[in-house]
């Protein structure tokens, strides 16, 4: 079974920074396609804020298992209706991965309900990412712990939910940890945030950086609901109740009725 | 030590239905901070749609330890800016307390970045609810189950994220069974969803459900962090690293620089 | 790729009571091993109490991606090492069903480290079973609800921790309701309560629960540890601390030493 | 209302090395206890693996709000029989606190089904912890992270279950990222991890470590469920179903009889 991904890129410091389009030549979004692209599993694209509708059409993502998302400077730039698109598609099953500064990325707040903050510092220090779940799909096939030489610092608190599963954790340098992989489920979408990945440093091509986004877009597909069945809210009439009842009582809706939103 | 609450009615079919207001005549809200107030240890008040800032002025929340929220019929009329509100508090400690259909309301679905539908049908069935949790401080002093013998009927799929704890659950005389009784944290705050609480029947009349309630306050009543602690996003210079470091390769932002969002 | 599993049944029942044997003939690990091989992704096996070792042997258990678990009357005849050799197995990312009346067999008691009570009432009552979490793969193909015309009665509060997941709950005839679908993880391993299946009730025959165990072999199988890995506390020296450090201060340990347990 | 507090101590090393009775000439038990008595609410009393029983009778449990557990060198001495007592009064809502090299205590094994191994180091590193979860009750008055100058290591995997809440990360000198405090429920039972405390440094002398644990006693402290009804499994006789049904097919068992375990 093909997993279908767009792995969607911001685009921007590509564009104005000549440190970014030297490491990332085909861009962010490029560079983790092509990667992903090598494991014959996974079938993935590649869409931009630039994009019309930024790549990221209703038909587009009705044919995405998942979605991996990377933003930065222009958060704000994404258009609320693509947002919402996005979110209700997670709700009925799309798998969403969220890379790095992608944690203030308008889709993640949505989905998480909170502020999602952290502290951070931008000095190449090494971070040392340990495992936490050894026998999650996610961790399969990495060592006990990897290093990147050279990432941006993100320190705890990290203003998410308590998630489902802790995968990694975070070691740094300049005297900080930091809980860098963690799963989430939102109606019937899996939903996996993975920290590294700063955009003047070479992370997504780090080998171990690579295996994790494969493992986690394979965890990340699931079995997608029909379309509405996430959000619809039914009224049960009393005659189709599935043990014989009597109407009781004062009323106020009438059979049939659309609830109250 | 006293925890003070602020009870939010919608108040609206209070004023259209004679059925409602003559089972709750000081409102929904009134009978609900009426019980609330028999705790020595609570001081509740009311808060209604109909006042200027729904009642929920940037002081007032500043000075509430809980929040309990009841709307069906006029979720969309809730202002924004006081839904930002209250989700902030929330952020920051304040306690939420959401009543039955408010499962659609504004600050719930926000909150959970979930759909938050369900199915449901209005027919005075006898809903019995089951502690799953004993030992559960909103579960104190109940006894193993209690009944409602008229309730509207809300079945599953509930469109939440599986909770921290699930305090009770429902079985319905049409067949349903249902996740009554949710917890979750989202930054500082406590949150309780308690489905019980159908404007036509007298459900806040009942002596175990305002035991629930009371419990349910107590529970949430957390520690206030400082305002804007839950959303701030600091930069950590490199010169105040807790561990001495120097600072390696490209950059995109100087010192001290407020982070992009 | 192939899940290869052991359907462990406690065959006494099959053997003392005419009534089980006319429903399974095979026995209860027959009926849902020969339902499970319908799956081409699926090999199952089975095991018993009566066999050497139970049939389950180290090297069968090595074998083995998925245990599932029926067992009632002689929970106290499991040998206690086979207990900790499965439980092991588990740790190091065996996948682990456990059915109905085994919620009190000695390896759900031992990973769950709670009471697993319950309370029971055999009647033949209606269960009916309601998905909570639509999305997931253990729900995959299910109707959002389907029934048991006859089942024994498992009522609240279920003494297990706080599960990863809720997936099913039931709702009974004469009024209880119960968590029917939890997931746990216990070291690298996957595991997966379901309630139904008593054994004078022909309830493995029934297509939705055949679904739901396939489903749940799926679910389950995971990647497995080196041996020994999932239990080992090993001793990381100074000198080969991933980061220059310097031994300060008093020890109890000398270099390499094992630590106490 | 005042929490009743055991700090049981292993009492071992205390006795054997200079350097521990140099550091806990009252033992670590008697450190800890005198820091917790000096908060009004918190009475604290303390229990050795030496004394009969190991200081834990059945009476002195029953009395017990939360029990304080520290144990290094003589796991295996303690008496299987009061790590049974001590974890059936876990379920029916003693809290329990485990502290550091406790995490291979026989009662946390017990209570989490898991192996809860880990890596570690004696160099007496510096170990600075992280809040994760500001405004949990346990971290109450903590500032964002506070440093232990001279700490052992402990690494990941750490083989515990999933937490409830992650409430601590530590950041490790030598490069490794750890868990530190993580809350767990067993029953009624609420049990905290906090990892610190190694026998040669002055750990429990340290302000912020006073203030975890106080802080972390009275979350713990609990309702408490009556004796015997966190394990009991009762028959609902047919005739006593709180909804009117009959009996149906064929049965195992009589009406009230004791169920198979």
């Amino acid at each position: 079974m093909t997993t279908k991904v767009i792995v969607w890129g911001e685009n921007v410091h590509e564009q104005k920074s000549e440190t970014v389009r030297g490491i990332y030549p085909s861009g962010m979004h490029g560079c983790i396609a092509s990667a992903l692209n090598d494991d014959p599993d996974i079938s993935a694209e590649t869409a931009i804020l630039q994009d019309p509708e930024h790549g990221l059409s209703a038909e587009r993502l009705d044919g995405t298992d998942v979605l991996i998302w990377w933003g930065h400077a222009a958060h704000g730039e994404v258009d609320d209706a693509v947002v919402e698109r996005v979110v209700e598609r997670v709700w009925h099953g799309m798998g969403l991965i969220v890379l790095h500064s992608a944690h203030f990325a308008k889709v993640f707040m949505r989905l998480m309900g909170s502020p999602c903050n952290l502290t951070w510092r931008e000095a190449g220090e090494r971070e040392r990412l340990w495992v936490t779940a050894p026998g999650h799909p996610i961790a399969a096939g990495l060592p006990d712990h990897f290093e990147l030489e050279n990432e941006e610092m993100y320190g705890e608190p990290f203003g998410v939910p308590e998630p489902l599963e802790t995968i990694f954790i975070s070691w740094f340098q300049g005297g900080e940890a930091f809980r860098s992989g963690l799963t989430y489920r939102r109606g019937a979408g899996n939903i996996f945030y993975f920290r590294p990945g700063h955009e003047t440093y070479p992370t997504y091509h780090d080998a171990n950086v690579q295996r994790v986004l494969k493992n986690a877009v394979k965890w990340a597909h699931s079995v997608r609901r029909a379309e509405g069945s996430a959000i619809d809210a039914p009224n049960r009439p009393v005659k189709e109740a599935l043990e014989p009842i009597e109407e009781r009582g004062p009323r106020l809706h009438k059979d049939g009725e659309e609830g109250l939103r």
